[in-house]
């Protein structure tokens, strides 16, 4: 039933002091986005008003709805919504909007504003990401149903514009959405038929009813977004969907009440002080920047005190009764505490003592997967490739809902986004393809970086090596972008030790995401790598002899090259030391009195990784001596391509000798 | 009226063969794709057989029909049917498959074999390129026509399979075409509903035909794939399209007659030579590898010549009247010339002496685009922002194919790969977004290094000195994934005359792409600075005065600050040489001694830009030396955030006197 507010209560007027507070932060501020956040807030104040089951003072509850401004750019609508509904906010706050260190950032971010459930600003990415949460959702409820406790149940809204829809990862995540039946999701759709250029006649022309309709979606239709009782029937219409996504597609007015109203000229500069004057006197809201009356916010705040608190009271009372384990999960679940609680893993070397990382890697991620079961994920339709598949586990689905693979289709940018919204939601997920398509999904890992979020990406196939694919399929500049991105850690081991080495680390250090690079091919398993070393970033394969003529540094498969070209070049006469660098990151992060026992000044230094130099310039002279991969590669055998590109032994040491000579 | 083959001709005799040849490919390279070979054998005999304008002694004629494999995997069936369609392929070449230096590589390249249109094999990319050569054609069409000559006049045909349509980048593309009505695109959609990793089922249950309706498509349904008829129908049909893109739906069995047909166990493994010989059992085809009966080849050609023939001499004479000029034109449409014939542009630097880049670069590609009727391009929704607007020059819409400036949308990733299908049709295209976002169409600048295509990415705000929007649109690790990137040229001009420079040797040096990098702020226009240096990468902005304390090396906006810096050390005893390098990849190709008179061994040399460190590591003794970006940015004003980030003049003069000290 749908919930009524008193009958004193002006809904308008707390509508139009959400407007009104909106534009005055973007005036103060001297930049931001007045068009949605005139045409939105009766859509915001449904859902925080009405709709949405949370508890201002106490943002992470994990019980609560979820809430993402997939229009990020719309991020004073969402600070002055959570500021009038008494999140932690100071009126303060919002007069320091877009200004340094503030909770009030230009696009909304999260851990820094309370309150708001995922940074957003790229189009596409909130979309996405929610239908990550929305997962993490049914992961969850079902999880605790199966122990019997109904601890989990809440919905995911999502309030997005026409820029979002035209993104292809709305596309990729609203079409995995439908195919698994996810029925909490809510999206509210702006339709103001306005974007930053222009109106949308000249861009965007499909027919969104029956788009949302092929991909096996609900779609409601609100024709007039100032009509607040019909936001509210079609977001309980929603509410009631049994096996269906849902779109509220809410057809508004850019800049409403703004004298430019429904062009682009309201959509990303702040109004006019005439203009602002004007708009407020038509709302009936005293020309004064930062007003609004205590009574409008008490009115505000009490409907959603009186609809939500019972239930998150009884929700506390439960909670307080549960066994010490499952507090214990709970409470990691809502710090988004990322860190495995069982790093043991059953592995074994195979007796050849030789194994393909991305099969090592398979065979550990599903062991430790067994014992953990908020370790969850999948690939982009190559876990037959990739070999990040949890044995046993079962696979998520419509009807599974305690699958532990997920199936993303060839969507890797969803993907990527999706693992975010399962992180968002205390889960710890993966996804894997091949490295080359890692750049599908570069603005998600980003983004996963930015929120420091413990996700994994595991990315195989990770050079020249791959062989007949050729070119496309064969990464060169991939890794550079990753080692780039910051707060991500690339780890690229060289064998099943370094492998385990990797998993160690990450399990149990994840304070922000991993990229987790893979050789396809088999590789011999060493004695002398390490696995506790992996956490240093770099260490000692092959020592020296007695008098050291140069070192070798190498990652991955190239490691190996390495160890032969030192045994050949000793025969030659040269001591030569091999480090393994499975991370540039950690690194970075070891002493300098490590850093400099291994890489001693004035010793000639060489790298071999059949990828871009960029990444390695810092630990060479010049760049004669390092032995990489600049340009593009070639289809034809691993053999030929590494006689053809430099990677093969004689090459290799051919190379390194002229340089010692 | 549709074309009927000899009554004796045994069309399955052709594509049985074709099919076979295509599976001994695999077979003998080892790998490769059968699955897609031996489904879609019939659909590629129907459109080189007896729908496609074209000639296969002159696969570069300009009028000829578009073919684009989209499902680049398939690449062996695309192989086969060249070699029996008469293309300069030998037998020998297929046996070559996946081989060192072959024509016939593991994926489809541009410019290796003759007859591929386009390099493919990531998924999508090829369906959105292919809405690209569609816009390119009816551009040029309507080019021609009003000089009243009818030169242009031709189809765009995808193969496409179920990878591509679950791809983002494919839905953009689709949505766009729809709105600009693009009929003479043909999309052959190759359903087997089987992906790598099994049925489609799981991941990908939309109504295929609703989503395409919705997106202003016609839609046509093949319900049998082996049935020809029926494809040839469809294909009739959408030829006859009016004012719609057309996608035909082609109802396959994937590895049509193995054993394992319609599983993923055909879609990527070599079938065993038990498989192979019942399909050929099966197919009436000798058991024999590469076996191909002359009486089908010939079949298959008089096919294609008796249809296609006749058009083409027309075409050629027709050519041989033209001007001079438009043959010279039509020329260097033919070979991909991307240099423009007229460099010369009208630009006044303005009187105030200062100027943001992005505007300085609007007015100059305007200026361009008046005398060079095929430079035309547009942005991903933020034309208002990036300044890449042609004035003056009209919009590109259904109704005016003529405008010069293309709306893509909020779709970053088609739009960089409609670039790539423009620029194979001849064009000179460019595209523009923020280059944080450059990251959405990563994967298809990447197509466009790998083809060597002359396209324009202008990329702009471009550093956290954008300030208030924040982390999520300031970029940091973006310019080193892109200087990463073989091929590409990334220019990062510090003001207008190196602006100015960058134009001159985009559009007159264009074998590859080119990232045009703008900040949107206003900078001084400097004396020192010099338009033809642009081309040596890096050159003295300011020279030392008489002992060369230290170098300083800058790149865009950053350049003002290492001349500031230079000056106030100066005062401070210190005389600082300051080479402004707008492109690393052009100063790498500069001779040693131009490098080592700019940059002298031995002299201590700083590095400022607002942007990863891992670009710059090759010119400093150490990180030290480095004042770069490696973490995120914040929402601040720019003055702010270069205190915070230490881009202030006092933090980077103190800290590079505490060096020299």
């Amino acid at each position: 039933m749908l919930f009524k507010p008193k009958e004193n209560l002006n809904e308008k007027k707390i509508i139009d002091h959400m407007r009104c507070l909106g534009i005055d932060m973007i005036s103060e501020a001297g930049s931001g986005h007045p068009g949605i956040v005139l045409d939105a807030a009766p859509i915001l104040y449904s859902l925080y008003g009405k709709h949405m089951k949370i508890n201002p003072d106490d943002d992470k509850w994990i019980n609560r709805d979820r809430f993402v401004l997939s229009a990020g750019h719309g991020s004073a609508l969402l600070y002055s919504a959570l500021y009038m509904a008494g999140y932690h906010l100071e009126l303060e706050d919002l007069k320091q909007f877009r200004k340094l260190s503030s909770i009030t950032p230009g696009h909304p971010e999260y851990g820094v504003t309370p309150g708001v459930d995922m940074s957003t600003g790229p189009l596409g990415q909130g979309f996405a990401s929610a239908v990550g949460m929305a997962i993490a959702e049914e992961y969850l409820r079902n999880y605790y149903h199966q122990k019997n406790l109904d601890i989990i149940d809440y919905r995911t809204y999502v309030l997005c514009g026409d820029g979002d829809l035209m993104e292809g990862i709305s596309y990729e995540a609203a079409s995995l959405a439908g195919t698994l039946k996810l029925n909490r999701l809510i999206v509210l759709y702006d339709c103001n038929h306005v974007c930053l250029d222009g109106s949308t006649d000249q861009v965007f022309t499909e027919n969104i009813f029956q788009r949302f309709t092929a991909l096996n979606w609900n779609v409601f239709l609100v024709n007039d977004g100032e009509d607040i009782a019909s936001i509210d029937q079609a977001i309980e219409q929603a509410k009631s969907s049994v096996d269906k996504p849902n779109i509220i597609v809410v057809q508004t007015t850019i800049g409403k009440y703004s004298k430019n109203q429904g062009t682009n000229k309201v959509h990303g500069t702040p109004l006019d002080k005439e203009d602002i004057s004007s708009i407020k006197d038509k709302l009936g809201v005293r020309d004064i920047p930062f007003t609004v009356s205590n009574d409008v916010i008490v009115n505000f705040q009490e409907m959603i005190h009186t609809r939500c608190d019972e239930v998150y009271q009884k929700d506390q009372k439960m909670r307080e009764k549960l066994d010490d384990e499952v507090k214990k999960e709970l409470e990691k679940l809502e710090k988004l505490d990322f860190s495995l609680d069982h790093l043991d893993f059953d592995y074994e070397i195979p007796e050849s003592q030789a194994e393909a990382p991305r099969v090592t890697s398979g065979k550990i991620l599903s062991s430790l997967a067994k014992n953990n079961p908020f370790l969850l994920g999948g690939s982009a339709d190559l876990s037959s490739s990739t070999k990040a598949y949890l044995e046993g586990l079962g696979d998520f689905s419509s009807s599974n809902r305690l699958g532990r693979n997920i199936f993303f289709g060839v969507r890797e940018h969803a993907m990527g986004a999706i693992l975010n919204g399962m992180a968002l939601s205390g889960l710890h997920p993966f996804a894997s393809t091949f490295l080359t398509f890692s750049d599908y999904l570069k603005p998600a890992i980003r983004m996963s970086a930015l929120m420091n979020l413990g996700v994994t990406y595991i990315f195989t196939h990770d050079s020249l090596s791959i062989g007949e694919d050729g070119p496309t399929h064969q990464p060169v500049e991939q890794l550079v972008s990753l080692r780039a991105i910051p707060n991500l850690t690339v780890l690229r081991p060289s064998d099943a030790n370094e492998i385990i080495g990797s998993y160690k680390y990450i399990m149990s250090n994840q304070t922000g995401p991993t990229a987790l690079i893979l050789s396809r091919n088999t590789v011999p398993i060493k004695e002398s790598t390490s696995i506790h070393d992996v956490a240093r970033g770099g260490y000692i394969v092959r020592k020296e002899r007695k008098n050291l003529s140069a070192i070798i540094i190498a990652s991955g498969e190239e490691v190996d090259i390495a160890l032969e070209a030192a045994s050949r070049l000793e025969e030659k006469g040269y001591d030569i030391r091999v480090i393994s660098m499975p991370s540039i990151e950690l690194w970075h992060k070891q002493d300098e009195k490590y850093r400099e026992e291994l890489l001693p000044l004035g010793v000639k230094t060489f790298v071999i990784e059949a990828s871009s130099s960029y990444s390695w310039y810092e630990f060479v002279y010049n760049d004669k001596y390092l032995i990489n991969m600049n340009t593009f590669g070639a289809s034809a055998s691993k053999k030929d391509l590494y006689q053809t590109f430099g990677f093969d032994i004689d090459s290799v040491v051919t190379k390194i000798e002229n340089l010692l000579k």
